[in-house]
């Protein structure tokens, strides 16, 4: 048995080796295989690194022989000497593995100084300056990674000598500065380690190899990896190369490239690079680079040079490089070379340019650009570089939860009615938290911010319904309505002040922060790319819609019909809720009759309740009812309209009208805000708002969210139920004579048991005969949500009785894991996520282990009970790329989502049926 | 291929034979075969009604050849003709199915009579007002059954009857009276059915035999079996019989006799009868009937064959039989037995006598006695005739949710203060609903009634707790604490009138009613009863304790140990409140510090939170941190003495102790009560109060129920849950120290991942380690409750990290349905139970579909991950025995029920043993 191949010479190596070379050492294997001028130099492998470990932190058998055997062809390759007087070699010791972990690992450079060596590097450069700092740089680094000492101390002097010298970078230090801080430099190596700086090159490469490997380790590419979801067994490479210099002249230089532009997708060679430099100064920033394009200029062979390798390793790769380069006294060489990370915007042009200029497939292009990138180009933001300075400004006043997207600037305002006043201004009102009362400053106001809520907090459900930014939840903040203000840590927002509110991210500034469309005729490669994803599809992507303009928005983004229609956003509106409240009140005065004192409630008296009837029938006829039936008509009549507006647009797509699911109190105002009114009203009015009082606290659930509401309501209170199926059909009706083909389909929300679903059918079946339709089975289609644990549990049962499910996996999550959305996230589910008690935020990604598991018992014993039920999922995790992995796994029909995501929806279903047919072959 | 035997002559039948002839007909078969004087008869089958609905109600082939046949026996076997014109044969036909419907199906008696026979009758017997009064009745009865008539005419004629003759029965009419009824009801029907009333003996026949098989779909029946869970397929057998005469002179006379006593379980005939009388007078009570010790001296012959009757029966079918019997003319006839009927204490006294005697295994005796009739013998009871009285003094004022059993009667009282000030008066605590500022008063008051909250209200936990009977949300009684009264419908009870609550019933009445006390010395066979069980159960039965009384309860009922001792109970007393809502306010101050404008939240800058550390630091030393840690240890020393106590009574047994899992919002008082008191308090305390009513604020949530309670408070506010550890620990020590054998499990609530369960273990260990132990594997048992859905199907990994599983079926319950218990049970449970949504309130009987999936993957991937988890459940399901068994076919390891359940419990989990190891058999 041969011991294991320890270290790879780069010609030895190749692109494929990324799990033993690392992606930095074998793209530099790959780079030197393809004749690409790399300077000379080896990989140690990721196994080498894992046997470390497994030694207690030794260095594998034979290691270091292969180290000084392979350092010794990079000796004869570059004809210098390691640690020689005359021209020594100096090397780079850097890290990578597998994935990518920018910054997280360490990397050291200009290794092979010391006080010998670096007189022969000024003598033979003829730049004595250039050693001095080479060999600062070397100190500086290696004290901070290979001895680990406190980088303070040496930055602390290094700013000393700045001050003492006069100067404002590095740059401007002179030779004699530069030996007073490496003397200072040693002797804080002497103080700290009782040892000198270790001189002997050897010593520095054993050490720094070490380093490498143990930089694995650290606390911060730990945290790193546990949050990249990236295991920790991988181990890292070390790849070893000959220093090459771009600071040894104006024939030298230094520079990043890209084989397109990674902004935009337009195909150049875009970058930029600093002459007589080294890589630091290009990211220190003490010295603008200039633009690639003034290289055909300056050294046009090198350009020339530049360009064609960009072409030879795009072509190669299949896909848009990043290149790091160095040119020294005139000559390339290429130091790396990777996939660039690029915008949504230039990674959709890249894709559809390459499959179209025939690189790479259109499953390639589809797989390419990350799904949820794609909201990057559908909504304005702030301009990247005024919100770093709003930030350097300190301007930003907090960050609260992000619940709706977009950016947006405007006057802060405390109330609807301030909204109203401000005509013709961008305004953002601000709330502690919003309610239906506040409907109307929300439709008027540019974004809403408020202190309080979660993301399913009304503020948030009616932002994101609207597409409007919203930031909500920013419990720092002190909104104080009545004084017109808003307060934190001293700074005082006023009413009229400016402020602006990150909806992509939760940030909110005070002042003005200028906005940028989205360029969308940047992205005139999106159609296509989403055609292609369609084509590719197997899952269908419907739309989250409650209005005609909002099925118009999704119908523009492609969605194949509305999966899920609210019918209580309807109730809502604010015109609409006197009727709304009405109904509410006379709903209590003619509540069952059968709950009366002392009346028997054993089922068996039931049949005979000939007296329960009776009653029932006189308070049919009492003026409270006679109010109810009218409030309820004049709802059904507004009800019907919105139908026929929506169903309209959806000519000929299936539209699941949602029944009215709302905890009956959100339509009711807060019993705080009653108990004030009550009290300043006059006397007239005392006795009606006691009576709004007392309905509202009739309504009062300890915890709503699993409370009388949804197909409970429609149960207990079924005129509203058969008032709204009775709009459905009508607008039905309508259409059909018009000579259309409106879709509808109804679904009963809240169900846990095949006796309600049955039950609803029966109730409102009369209704539907009324217009000569049946429900389900198969008339107009028929189905409930599933969104309890116990549906999905007695899936086989509903399924009996229901023509679909629609996995409502929102409330699902909510009651699997026992969270309440509006309370966990601000109150301790940030906190598990920091700390890693849950992976994920379940809200966002699908729960596989737990709420996945209800989806596919419910989706397989369905199934079995009824194999033409249909199977949607409409709650935000249909838009959410990793759960719509999840539905393709589970073979569901489709997905339902924000008509903003559909076209990240219809990319990653492509991807989902992409990975999924893949993992079956 | 011969017909199937539509009819049984009694003689041809058998007591197994119940499928097939009803349990009456098979009964009386049975009674023929043993000799015993039935009348002549036979038995249609349930086949030939089964076979009569499949011909679309039409009579088998063959079925009325049959009973002319077999009726021609009967005539000859008593020597009189049906039809006859002299002294003619009459029949009774008695419905009858495999299970006991008492009421709910027809039966005809008396018929044959016609006018002729009528007058024959009256001839033979002597008696014409008796043959005009069996007259009367056969039409009546006959009318309504046979020919579904209004009843109300025929009762209303009858009752103007009455007021003419100026009596107040029936039994006073003359026959001249009787006449002039016949007439009319003869005319009704003619009036009614456009035909005479049939006089033809054998049409009636044939008509009483069609309604006695139809009656078995009347609405009623239908109604019953969906209650009882009766199979809708079964039909009922209908028995024909020979008429024989209670009423016909001084020397007969009819009644009903038992075995044995079936209210004490007595071995003594008990009984009672009415000479000269039939069936329906001892029923309707017109007549007192005698002790069946009096047929000793009037009728001596007589009351020995029946208690030689009685005997055999009893020995016959090894059970204590319920007996009906007529004497005609001295000559005793037997009727009907059945297995009678019994209270609890009869049953347990019997099922033992009858063991002991020899007559019955013990097996067979744990299995005679329903489990949970075990409850009437443990605590005080209304008298039932004075409850009845009280109802008809109309004296009802409302029914609410039996939340704690027992009957108390006191004077009503609406607050805490109100409570003290009636030293050495019995009073019951009136509120809208209860919170922690109303313990003092409910310690001292003699039950508790609410007309708010469910049945895990605050009120209803704690009286359940306190073993003290309760009546909440008893939703029609308007409470008024400040005018100090409650009212309804009009009736206004105030402070100081004496109330009665039913805790067994949730009945409420105005008044006093007497209570009697359980007569536990009747019951000494009960310890033997459960002795046997324990010898024969498999489940472990632990009880639900948090106090040191509760677990002395739980001992004398025989717990085996305490399965769940909630320590937010402790938390709750008046004298430690204080110190808890210093802990709350002061935890606010200390908030982590990590959640600060503008700091990156992404894990892997936790890594390198050096800045959070020393914030967190700075903070531990500020004034708040030191209120904080006081208040904490002043908790600590008083939650150190509870388990000191508790783990003393409980010495050498298993007590699971679950840390703090409470909403930390009931602790602080209501924010509407806050606002009232900060409105009206002195300058000096306003801000305290403010900081108060701040707290209340922020602890606020919209679903406390899902909210940041249990082991979520555990995580983010580690030392609460430290100090209750250090708590167990340092009784633990003293224990030991005392030469006892303390055993605590520490249960941690809530949990939804093992990320949390592994880092409580982490939090928490260091402290278990203060004292020498090791928390769990193979410490000090570590374990969690499993009462979310997440937790149920995260078992296997929970598992890993746990000593054992404790099923907290009511919260699971929760959240399975989406039912806040609190709000469900008041606004729809009850509407879906009466309609028959669901068969059975999840919250008793557990939830096999749903719930019981959830367990069964919980309990077998939790096993299959780690082979020693302990498996219990501690739910209120633990104390119901349909779910014991379920629990037993689960195969957990035990079920932990409140005291008082645990005698259920413990017969409960015998009989579950039983009937699985029958099953397997």
């Amino acid at each position: 048995m041969t011991a294991p191949k320890q270290i790879y010479r780069f010609h030895e190596g190749s692109a494929q080796m990324r799990d033993l070379l690392g992606g930095k050492g074998a793209n530099l294997c790959e780079m030197a295989r393809l004749g690409l001028p790399v300077p000379p130099g080896f990989v140690i492998t990721t196994e080498a690194c894992l046997e470390y470990y497994q030694r207690g932190h030794n260095l594998p058998d034979g290691l270091w022989d292969g180290i000084r055997m392979h350092l010794g062809e990079i000796e004869e390759a570059v004809g210098r000497r390691f640690g020689s007087d005359h021209n020594p070699l100096l090397v780079s010791v850097r890290s990578g593995s597998k994935f990518s972990m920018p910054g997280m690992m360490d990397t050291i450079l200009n290794l092979g100084l010391n006080d010998e060596t670096v007189a022969s590097l000024a003598e033979a450069t003829g730049d004595r300056r250039f050693a001095l700092d080479s060999y600062r740089r070397f100190i500086q680094l290696f004290a901070k990674v290979a001895l680990r000492l406190d980088p303070e101390p040496f930055e602390d002097a290094l700013a000393e000598a700045r001050e003492r010298a006069g100067v404002a970078s590095d740059a401007e230090l002179s030779a004699a500065d530069l030996e007073k801080i490496l003397q200072q430099f040693k002797e804080f190596t002497v103080e700290r380690t009782s040892a000198p700086f270790p001189s002997d090159p050897w010593e520095q490469l054993r050490l720094a190899v070490v380093a490498v490997f143990d930089s694995w380790n650290n606390p911060r590419a730990i945290a790193y990896r546990e949050f990249q979801r990236i295991p920790h067994d991988l181990g890292t490479a070390a790849s070893v190369l000959a220093m090459v210099f771009g600071n040894t002249g104006w024939d030298s230089g230094t520079g990043v490239c890209f084989s397109r532009n990674p902004a935009t997708g337009a195909r150049e060679l875009y970058g930029e690079y600093l002459p007589n430099a080294q890589g630091e100064d290009v990211v220190s920033g003490a010295r603008t680079p200039k633009p690639i394009t003034e290289l055909a200029n300056e050294m046009p062979d090198v350009h020339r040079q530049l360009s064609d390798f960009a072409q030879r390793l795009e072509d190669h790769f299949a896909d848009v490089q990043d290149i790091e380069f160095t040119v020294e006294h005139g000559r390339l060489f290429v130091l790396q070379t990777r996939s660039a990370k690029r915008t949504a915007a230039a990674a959709v042009k890249t894709a559809v340019d390459m499959a179209q200029e025939g690189s790479i497939s259109r499953e390639e292009a589809v797989r390419r650009v990350p799904a949820g990138d794609l909201s990057q180009l559908l909504l304005p933001r702030f301009d990247e570089a005024a919100k770093r300075r709003a930030v350097r400004d300190h301007r930003l006043l907090g960050r609260g939860l992000n619940a709706s997207p977009g950016a947006a600037t405007g006057r802060a305002v405390f109330d609807t009615a301030a909204v109203a006043a401000a005509v013709g201004e961008s305004v953002i009102l601000v709330r502690p938290e919003t309610s239906a009362d506040d409907m109307p400053g929300i439709l008027r106001a540019a974004a809403v911010l408020t202190s309080r809520g979660g993301i399913t907090s009304h503020a948030a459900v009616v932002t994101r319904a609207l597409g409007k930014p919203a930031v909500v939840g920013c419990t720092t903040l002190r909104v104080d309505p009545h004084e017109r203000r808003l307060s934190v840590e001293g700074i005082v927002v006023h009413e009229g002040d400016e402020i602006s509110i990150d909806g992509f991210t939760g940030e909110v500034f005070s002042g003005r922060i200028d906005t940028v469309d989205p360029d969308l005729s940047a992205n005139q490669e999106l159609p296509q790319l989403l055609a292609w994803a369609d084509e590719l599809r197997r899952l269908g992507v419907l739309a989250n819609a409650d209005t005609p303009e909002e099925a118009q928005r999704a119908l523009a983004f492609g969605a194949q019909g509305i999966g899920l229609c609210r019918t209580e956003h309807m109730f809502f509106q604010p015109e609409r809720l006197p009727y709304v409240r009405e109904m509410l009140l006379r709903a209590r005065d003619i509540s069952r009759p059968e709950r009366e004192v002392g009346e028997p409630r054993a089922a068996f008296n039931e049949a005979t309740g000939d007296a329960r009837i009776a009653a029932e029938e006189r308070l049919r006829d009492s003026p409270g009812a006679r109010a109810f039936a009218a409030a309820l008509d004049r709802l059904g009549e507004y009800q019907a309209e919105d139908f026929r507006q929506i169903l309209r647009v959806m000519d000929g797509k299936p539209v699941v009208i949602r029944l009215l699911d709302a905890p009956l109190h959100e339509f009711l105002p807060s019993l705080e805000s009653l108990s004030e009114v009550l009290r300043s009203s006059p006397a007239g009015e005392v006795e009606e708002k006691q009576r709004v009082l007392e309905a509202a606290r009739s309504l009062q659930e300890t915890n709503p969210m699993m409370g009388h509401r949804g197909s409970r309501l429609g149960l207990t209170h079924p005129d509203v139920y058969k008032m709204q199926v009775r709009a459905i059909l009508k607008a039905t009706a309508d259409l059909k004579r018009e000579g259309r083909d409106p879709r509808p389909e109804i679904m009963v929300p809240l169900v846990v048991a095949a006796g309600e679903l049955s039950a609803l059918r029966a109730q409102l079946q009369p209704v539907a005969a009324e217009f000569g339709e049946s429900l389900g089975l198969p008339g107009i289609p028929f189905g409930t949500m599933i969104e309890l644990p116990r549906a999905a549990l007695a899936g086989r049962r509903l399924a009996a009785q229901a023509d679909f499910f629609s996995f409502g996996s929102n409330d699902l999550t909510q009651m699997t894991f026992g969270f309440s959305r509006d309370d966990a996230e601000e109150k301790f589910l940030g906190f598990y996520l920091e700390r890693g008690f849950l992976l994920d935020n379940p809200f966002e990604r699908i729960d596989e282990l737990g709420v996945g598991r209800l989806i596919q018992i419910a989706a397989d014993e369905g199934r079995a009970a009824n194999p033409a039920l249909e199977l949607g999922l409409c709650g935000e995790h249909g838009g959410n790329p990793e759960s719509i992995r999840f539905c393709e796994r589970v073979g569901l029909n489709y997905v339902s989502c924000s008509p903003m995501r559909v076209p990240i929806a219809r990319l990653a279903a492509a991807q989902a049926t992409l990975s999924t047919t893949e993992s079956d072959a």
